[in-house]
């Protein structure tokens, strides 16, 4: 029995659905009128947002059109993107088309349903990416006019995931939060309210270039990696979290980044690993969620071998190796992933931790227990114990 | 043992720096004025090329100086960059400085040099790209002024590579060509040409769009895949040739690129799988050179997993899996990659190619036999062959 019954699965990357009321409850009350709000769309939408016509040309999808509900934050709309809640639907319904709430299995934005259809799949413990202010908190950053609300805004996403989402379980649901990435001060701040609130995590881009901040590389984050240091939080970089699509070009189906996205946390493990940042922060944790881990063993041979190759003539830490940091700091997460978990020595089995990503399309609900247990035939059970449940209790201080 | 003698050794990727002779000789003598030339540089040259400037840039080397030997074409400067010849020198002596033809390893240039070095090295026989007019020849594309002098080059430096270079050792030494990239029609009548000189591949760009030419998606490319199908060519492409570099922004050191290498391969990988190319020409080959093997089987299980998932909304073949047409069509190739090694049969062994990378910096030479017995340690005696010989006579018809 490669999964036993005493084995508790933790999902360290989940996602839940903003239920509409999060900013409209949560934030003071003179920023409410322009924070973020669901409305039912009157009309077909022929100014998307630039963010909401990129989301549905990426998926063919079909746009604003009546009877949608929609977010409006500062007065641009935004979709719901059906591909992000297909939890429950049979594959051949999915695409990206903008949808209801009713559309969307109940679980998807209210905690209480989540606890039971984590109880359906045999999930005990679970960690949720934000969804409308995207997986990092990208959109407060890039598409806000008026940065006090768009600060407010964050702290309101994290008040509601703490003391709301995450409440309803305090046991089982991670608090991951999100912070204001414009201002590294407010940052700082804000992680550490949050911190003393009880997140376990916080969310940063993968790379933070393609936003308009600096590079990893520069001292400006060393504020906020030293105050995640000293909070012990996890610093979660989810894939596609820089907003960059990891296709070769344009004229290709969609199906080209989604197979490729992969790539962008092969990106983020190599930048920080040849950066400055982990020799002076020599207890921070990273996580590369969703990122995979079949690739990891490949990335990391590589690096290593340039390193050794190439390091005379550059710029580099001399002494650590690459593979010897990302043992020491780095995270790899899985949803499924055959080749990883037959390499899961090259990887470390301490440095890999199951995800269940409910409710989008890769997710295993509802079968997660016997897809584990598939998956990880022939592993021994210590080290089952340790991907699905013990790797995450320990990472995220549960 | 797991590398027996009588296996002999095959590398598919291998680079040969041209002599300077190439162009002078084999160019019709009206175009020899403006063609490839190797000069003496007696000053600091100022105005580098675009392609002199950024390929300095990347290696954080000094440019040309007084005293190098560089290559002029059509008045362009280009240096020969250090780290494309450091075969035989000791680690802590690479740069990308600027070289003369003196500094390298005579075997980089010289056939007959060469095949000594290969006796050396225990290796059989050699498939070489070119290095001044880039590993797919991309460089007649992009920076000539003269087209009609471009087709000049092209097939001078085909002339060049069969009968001179290869024609030393027939036997051993592979023919690869290089095609006039910006017309489809000279294209095939290039290729035919080669075909009938004795031509076993011709070199192709990772992904044609970075260079201002029509994705792989498109009908552009089809008389050159039913030609390439038809005289039973190898398409070649090797990593980097987009001219892209993969890494996920510019403020890092360069090793970074160096690291993820890899991506642009996994890129091209993805791009032809998930296009029309392979079912409009099911006897097609593809070779990823240097591409390294050990991301297949992750990238693999992920394009078929998505494929799977989002296919039904998507324009795309519904009924091949991804890794099926891989298995007919594409080729790994690696230099050193225990993770590759390790997931073989997920790969398929007889979809596997070893390279020497001679004369790169990162070439086996001159210990290759030992390098590919250590890394075939626990491999079965049939599938070492397969991998470093038999599929290479199999693909290239050898």
């Amino acid at each position: 029995m490669p999964l036993q019954d005493h084995m508790k699965l933790v999902s360290v990357d989940d996602h839940l659905i903003e239920p509409p009321h999060v900013w409209q409850h949560y934030l003071p009350e003179r920023f409410r009128a322009r924070g973020p709000k669901v409305v039912e769309a009157t009309a077909k939408a022929d100014s998307l947002s630039a963010v909401g016509k990129s989301a549905a040309a990426t998926f063919s999808a079909r746009g604003i059109e009546a009877g949608d509900q929609i977010w409006v934050y500062e007065d641009r709309p935004y979709p719901n993107i059906g591909l992000n809640a297909v939890v429950g639907k049979p594959k051949e319904k999915w695409n990206g088309d903008p949808m209801r709430f009713d559309d969307m299995r109940r679980g998807c934005w209210d905690p209480v349903e989540r606890i039971k259809d984590m109880d359906t799949d045999g999930v005990w413990g679970s960690l949720c990416f934000p969804n409308f202010p995207r997986f990092a908190g990208t959109l407060f950053l890039t598409d806000s006019e008026d940065k006090q609300l768009a600060l407010a805004c964050v702290r309101a996403y994290n008040d509601f995931v703490i003391d709301e989402w995450c409440a309803t379980a305090p046991d089982r649901l991670i608090p991951l939060a999100i912070l204001p990435l414009w201002d590294v001060a407010l940052m700082v701040e804000e992680l550490t309210r949050v911190a003393a609130k009880g997140a376990r995590a916080v969310a940063l881009p993968e790379n933070p270039v393609p936003l308009g901040l600096p590079s990893y590389h520069r001292s400006h984050w060393e504020p906020v990696f030293a105050a995640a240091q000293h909070h012990d939080l996890v610093l979660a970089m989810h894939f596609g979290t820089s907003g960059v699509l990891p296709s070769p070009h344009d004229d290709g189906p969609p199906l080209m980044w989604l197979a490729l996205l992969g790539v962008n946390a092969m990106q983020c493990a190599v930048d920080l690993l040849l950066s400055p940042v982990f020799n002076k922060h020599p207890r921070l944790r990273v996580a590369l969620s969703e990122g995979g881990i079949g690739w990891m063993p490949y990335i990391l041979e590589r690096t290593d071998h340039m390193w050794s190759n190439h390091k005379h003539y550059q710029d580099i830490d001399q002494d650590n190796a690459p593979s010897e940091l990302f043992r020491r700091h780095m995270f790899g997460c899985f949803i499924e992933d055959e080749a990883g978990v037959a390499l899961r020595h090259s990887i470390g089995v301490d440095q890999i931790m199951w995800e269940c990503d409910y409710p989008h399309s890769d997710t295993t609900w509802p079968n997660s227990r016997a897809n584990v247990a598939q998956q990880m035939k022939g592993v021994p059970d210590d080290e089952v114990h340790r991907i699905v449940e013990l790797n995450a209790r320990r990472v995220f201080n549960l």
